[in-house]
């Protein structure tokens, strides 16, 4: 044991969805203090540079690389933080952390790893429109490359049968386009045609844009990779305001 | 019209669910513009004083009251922020503020409302202990004070045969204590004996503990109001640390 032993630590960092006012200062703190920053380009991009900081920008189809890498400097002595948009406990890197921890070298259980959550999209669309998770709700994450259609469609069920507001990650597919529609498919049989539909696209970013629908005429065709989409309950009300967009919320009560 | 006109502003402010180290820089610039401050006590006084700003911190069952308390003085051209532990989208202020305006005076949908959403309390366990909420949840209420405990029992069922990591709101009841043992039965019906349990009680304040169990022999009676619950699926995992508490986290693929 040396007396100037180099203590590594790993943040793992959720910067909320879009601009810098969803940042929490746990996770400026961890960005001031980091020596290397390590995620998915546009996301390393949001991070202020600091000299003497080392930026190591990747994929976005590399999480499990990203993992090790991030690690693997923070076993070496490095102050390391990954950044992800959002809540990185939320459909993000936090999970893919853990399971490389589990799967990897047996000291790293011994890390100092500390997870610095975020404001998820979720959170930051709803905002925008008033509060349509103000009651019980789920969030799906409709990629399937790591799970099978068929557990995504039982849980679209599941989350549409128990009347659940319900957030839908990760809602656009490059190789499978369809797939948002038999998501919209599954709802439409189990809840009324009146219920309120968001797309909230880039929230947070310069070209943000929100469309609210519902569920009978929401055309799903519009979701792309920064869309998060909202589908309400039976308790999900909107609040017409003249002019301006409709508020919307989900009642606190019996629908 | 006057040249001189004062606009009110209203924001409901996400505190999130201990100390400062979960504020956002949003959050931060509504408590320091607005004249007011609303809301229940202890979440009042986690708000640092100002001079000049006026403090209204109220009892925590009266939610419509104080929705309405604060719409006035925003209506009356005064700048008020209502204060939530953790999300105010997420089972607390917004969606009582949004009632009130769709109840309350016309005039109020004309409002300058912004919603500055906060890390909820499962965003902080989750965080405290690895990535349970990695992938698809669901977050429920137990509180039937506003809907029938028939609800709530069967979205605990759609949720656990969805296989989704279930986070509970309020578990504890002072009326009805046994609720939470109820809950525990039905998801004991349909999860695995050894599906994680967190009991994370008071994240982010001084008294801060947490309780990682299995479904099987966890004992629910150990919540009290500041407790939320985390109940695993079928992919959630425990990384083992030697001395230390295991990490917690819901593994992004099929389970």
């Amino acid at each position: 044991m040396s007396l100037v032993r180099e203590s590594g630590r790993l943040w793992i960092v959720g910067l909320g969805p879009g601009g810098p006012e969803w940042l929490t200062t746990q996770a400026q703190n961890a960005l001031e203090q980091a020596q290397d920053i390590i995620g998915y380009a546009p996301y390393v991009a949001r991070v202020p540079e600091r000299e003497g900081q080392t930026r190591l920008a990747s994929d976005n189809r590399v999480e499990a690389d990203r993992a090790v890498e991030a690690l693997q400097r923070a076993a070496s002595g490095r102050k390391v933080a990954v950044v992800s948009s959002g809540d990185p406990g939320v459909f993000a890197m936090a999970a893919a952390v853990f399971e490389a921890i589990e799967a990897g070298d047996p000291k790293w259980r011994d890390l100092d790893v500390e997870v610095a959550p975020g404001i998820s999209a979720m959170q930051a669309a709803a905002a925008r429109i008033g509060a349509p998770l103000g009651h019980d709700f789920c969030a799906i994450s409709l990629s399937d490359n790591l799970k099978p259609w068929e557990l995504i469609a039982k849980r679209l069920e599941y989350a549409a049968r128990g009347d659940f507001v319900i957030a839908l990650y990760n809602p656009a597919s490059r190789a499978r386009p369809s797939r948002i529609h038999e998501a919209f498919s599954i709802l439409r049989a189990h809840q009324a045609p009146r219920t309120p539909v968001i797309f909230a696209r880039a929230v947070g970013r310069g070209d943000e844009s929100i469309v609210i629908s519902q569920l009978s005429d929401a055309d799903p065709s519009i979701v792309d990779m920064s869309t998060l989409v909202i589908v309400g309950s039976s308790g999900t009300r909107l609040v017409t305001r003249g002019a301006a967009p409709p508020w919307v919320y989900t009642s606190r009560g019996a629908s």
